[in-house]
């Protein structure tokens, strides 16, 4: 089984996706789960709520969401996102299907009402903030849906202990729910050339990584991709048995993704 | 089976709603189909884009679809109330799944790129819509998810013959996807008592139409209720054996529309 995770940037290349995922499927059981970064942001803007990013103390950057934001999230992910995508996967000769985390309880976040943030050389305590971190996933649904042969696509929000809607990380989600279904693929597309030494130089892709030297790469990781790095390192330990980074902007990036012109971990 | 299409309105009783419909399912097989329009509107307002209405030669209300609208209908209907609905029935128990006519290519519409309007004495032809009529219904992701437990929860958009994205009336598409899974019964709830033979008059509630007397009682139909009524005598005439109007704003909205306290037509 392969779990795909494409980004939600303007820059993804949704046709050559597709034709992917209709090669994939013919050898595979296939899972795609999507962001919609762009799409959120620009709606932010428009209604003028503005999205606070925050970076941990340890140096992982997110989002704080807020009951408006959670909101305009909704609007974004399942609204024009995720049924953008479906139809588009549709009439490209897939049989999707879209669902978030909260259908079917799918994804079950621990809530983080409370986040410590990094300003300066302080660190915060953050409170009403209404994200999760997706820890067990309700695979009964998406296995329903493969054995009669559709292309699930998944995306946040998920649902809290107490069933509420929250924020939840798409990459994060991605690992559980490929450790959920036992897939031995997985693959990450966004908008670089797989993972770089410096995140300012696009030559500088790493081809390979192993699974014991995911950590040490942390401190070279910016942004969303120290996340990315996390969720490798949790899938890897949760018997996937590869995971692939791709440049989500190539005219084939799945099938360059799993041909090795990214970054493989292993 | 049962199927209940539920309306858009803020005074709809989700509570009594999910107790009467975690009844239902001990007896039968459920979809539910939901609206959105206080969602629609309250962010059509927020973002400035304007809800334009229309009302055809024939009387029957609607709302016009450009893309703006467009994208203020997908971040209302899948995006905000389906989640919000999924999420609430979910906490009260129901194992339920959220899912838009493109889902599974679930709603078929025939596209009305143009529509005739009436404008005082006139009639007009109104170029760039993205509307369209729910005319086949592919019941399998339905059936699918039926068998395995799960309780569908279901709202426009459809999709249009070039697999477009298009808004689509629920009760139209709800009526189609009755008779697409062979369901006995309907359940149409909303904020007033049943049908009222006088729209100003909430005593003036008609217990009782048969098939046949549907069509004299469209004159008397104010805005959305005349197209209930089509999609009334649609379902009637393709096998559905009876239909209930019933007041979403009660105790035991589902129960009391079910012991004919509403409007029942045979």
């Amino acid at each position: 089984m392969l779990i795909v995770k494409a980004g939600g940037g303007p820059g993804i290349n949704w046709d050559g996706l597709a034709a992917d995922l209709v090669e994939a499927r013919g050898r595979e059981e296939t899972v795609l789960i999507h962001g919609g970064n762009a799409v959120r942001d620009a709606l932010a803007a428009r209604l003028g709520v503005p999205v606070r990013r925050v970076v941990s103390p340890s140096g992982v950057a997110s989002v704080v969401t807020d009951k408006d934001a959670l909101d305009v999230f909704l609007m974004a992910y399942p609204g024009l996102a995720s049924t953008g995508i479906v139809a588009g996967l549709r009439r490209r000769g897939l049989d999707a299907v879209g669902l978030s985390g909260v259908d079917g309880g799918l994804w079950r976040a621990k809530a983080k009402r409370e986040i410590p943030v990094r300003e300066g050389d302080k660190t915060k305590l953050l409170r009403g903030n209404r994200t999760g971190r997706v820890e067990a996933v309700e695979a009964r649904l998406l296995q329903v849906l493969l054995r009669a042969g559709y292309l699930p696509v998944l995306c946040a929000p998920a649902l809290d202990e107490d069933g509420l809607i929250v924020n939840a990380d798409n990459d994060t989600a991605a690992a559980a729910t490929a450790a959920a279904l036992g897939a031995e693929t997985m693959v990450f597309l966004f908008e670089a050339p797989g993972f770089l030494s410096d995140p300012d130089d696009p030559g500088s892709r790493v081809a390979e990584i192993p699974a014991a030297e995911i950590e040490s790469r942390l401190p070279s990781a910016r942004g969303g991709m120290a996340r990315k790095l996390i969720a490798v390192s949790r899938a890897l330990a949760r018997g996937v048995r590869a995971v692939y980074f791709g440049d989500g902007r190539a005219a084939r990036p799945l099938r360059d993704a799993l041909a090795g012109r990214g970054t493989v971990f292993r």
